[in-house]
Formats: C-alpha cells, structure tokens, sequence
C-alpha cells in the first residue's frame, strides 16, 4: 500500500519535473507558471504542492537534470584529452556547445532564484562542483605547488571567466562577441592564459 | 510657449528616471512597475507615456546614466596607469568597485531585455563602447600586430571574462569565488593572461 502511494508520488514528480522542462526549453525561466506546468502534466494545481515544496523547488530539481547532463558531456572530453592544455580547452568547448545546444535549460542554471530568505539546499549546491571538478584535476597539473583551497579558487576563477566569455556572447549583449567569433577567442584566451601560467610555473611551454 | 512645455517635458522625464532608478537601486530590476514609478513621481500612470515611449525606453535612460557613471570611473583608472598590465588590472579593480557600490544599477544593465522583437536603440548601443575602450588601448600596446577587428574582438573577450568572474561571485553564486578572494584572483588571472600574451608576443616580461 505504502510502496503503491511511493510510486504513484514518484510518478507524479517525474511527470511534473518533464513538463517544467519543456516550458523552460519553450519559453525559459522568466515566465514560468505552476499553472501551466500542472496543466500540462495533466494534474491538479494543488498536486504540484503534494509532490514539492514550491515551485523553486521543482526548478531545482530541473536545474539538477541540466547539471548532470552537463556534468556527462564535461567528463567525456575530460577523459579523452590528457594535455592540460588541450584538456581546458576541451572542456570549454564542450561547455560551449553544451549551452548552445540547451540554451534556455542552462540559462535556467544561473538565472534561477530562490526566494528571499531561503537558502539553497545543500544537495543541489553539491551537484554544481561537477562544473570546476576537471578543471581542478588540470590546473593540478599546471600548478602543482597550489593546495587545495587554492586550486579550488583558481577553478572557479577560470569556470567564471569562461562563462562571461559564453554568456555575455549568447545573451547577444552589445559588448559580448559576435557567433563566429566567441569558439576562437575562447580557445586563444586560455590558451594565452595557460602560456602565462606555464610561464609563471617555469615549466616547458607546450610543443 | 513651446520652450515651455519642453522645460516641462524635460522636467517630467528627469523626475521619472530619477524615480525608476531609485525603485532599481532599492529592490532592483525584476519587481519594477510603471505604477509606482509614477506614484513616486508625482504624476499620472499615463504621463509616463507622454515622456517615454514605454518602461523600457524608461529603463534604457537609466542604464544610460549608469554607464555614463561608470565608464567615468573606468575613465580615470585608465588616466592614471600607463603600462599596460598595471592599466588592465587597474580597470579590472575599478569595475569590480563600481559593481560592488552600484549592484541593482549595475546588474540592471545587463539583465534589461527589450520587448520580443524589438532592438536596442543605436545611441544606446553606442554608449556601451566605455566598457571596452580602455581596454582596447591597452591590448594594442601589448599587440602591436593586430588590426582593429581583432583588438575590439579581444577587448570584448577579456571585458567578458572580467565581467564572468565579478558576476558569478557577486551574485553569490556556489561556483563563483568568495568575496574575500574576488580581487586577489581577479588580479591573478590578469596577470597570468598578460604574461602569457607577452611570451606569445615575444615581448620583454613586465618587471
């Protein structure tokens, strides 16, 4: 009975999860209703509120989704490239193509809220190390002197400055690149900044 | 009497971007409505209409007085520094000050989208070449052998990077840096980007 009453509830979230999904990818985060996405997944209003929190959390639980998708395509070119260098680039283009290919889905990822007050639960806050945690392993390599703390600060430096470089261009900001350019001057600003740091290190410079 | 009720329009506009930017500055970007703009004005929810021709418009002519601002504060870092990295770090340090002492205002310039389908005005487009003017000085001193296209499409990466780390750790982002280590990386990170655009360039190292 109680089994029956878990699955018919996990039915229920997946359900609900999938139709705040497709309005993300629709129409992104801005204009999402818990009308809609109850509608759509052919359930009451008050449903939504038996199977979460609040709509915040049904996003974060979207949010979770694009994460782990995420996370896959960036462990892919993770494990292919073994170079440093080459292995940073790898992963900025996969973070490229990733958001260009699910840009209202990735767009949700930083532009998600939680109201006032309400602290984002720890579960999800974890998923996001997903996005520096190959960087780290690279940066390691190029730094060896660096602790811990310090190549987690320097992973998320780099994470950040290749999201504004991405971000800024695909919102198609006045100041950000044009398409054609953004996959170059990506791959030629870390690889600039890599130049500096094996200089930095006193280490051979890449062939 | 025409000179009249173009003091008085002028008037009306000044008091209503006065007004919205300090409805931005206490609750930001997201919450704002004609309605109280108006009531805080001290005129009639239509006259906005007569002075612009809507909230966005509204909106543009207070980014426009923010971007004015900053790009005085950029103004007077790049007067002050003369080689180049020092310059670059120097802008860097300035726009994380501005964005610090002016988060809504600030944050409200690159959150502000135009109604579907319709385009940002030119003479707006045109006032955010501040956030890279300066930059561009810089970047042609340390690349003597690029055009104009490729120093604009460098400036636009290095502002978007810059702009990336600042964001992603003021919005208080899991994966953004700590606030205690924003400047101290941020200077870091350009400074490794000079180096290594000096080695590519077969320059003297700065002392």
């Amino acid at each position: 009975m109680t089994a029956k009453r878990d699955a018919r509830r996990e039915d229920l979230r997946s359900r609900l999860i999938s139709a705040a999904r497709l309005r993300i990818q629709s129409s992104g985060l801005g204009g999402l209703r818990a009308r809609d996405i109850t509608a759509d997944a052919g359930c009451a209003l008050g449903a939504l509120y038996t199977a979460f929190a609040d709509l915040d959390e049904l996003v974060l639980h979207v949010n979770s989704e694009t994460l782990a998708r995420l996370g896959e395509a960036l462990r892919e070119e993770a494990a292919m490239a073994a170079e440093p260098s080459e292995k940073l680039k790898a992963l900025a283009k996969a973070y490229v193509g990733f958001a260009r290919g699910n840009r209202r889905l990735w767009a949700a990822l930083f532009e998600h809220r939680m109201a006032p007050g309400v602290p984002v639960p720890e579960w999800h806050l974890a998923e996001h190390a997903v996005l520096i945690q190959y960087l780290v392993e690279s940066l390691a390599l190029l730094s060896p002197a660096l602790d811990r703390a310090q190549l987690l600060a320097r992973a998320r430096t780099l994470f950040s400055a290749v999201h504004g470089i991405v971000g800024v261009s695909l919102e198609g900001r006045f100041i950000g690149l044009a398409a054609a350019d953004l996959e170059s001057e990506l791959m030629g600003f870390i690889g600039t900044w890599v130049t500096g740091l094996r200089q930095q290190e006193d280490l051979e410079p890449a062939k």
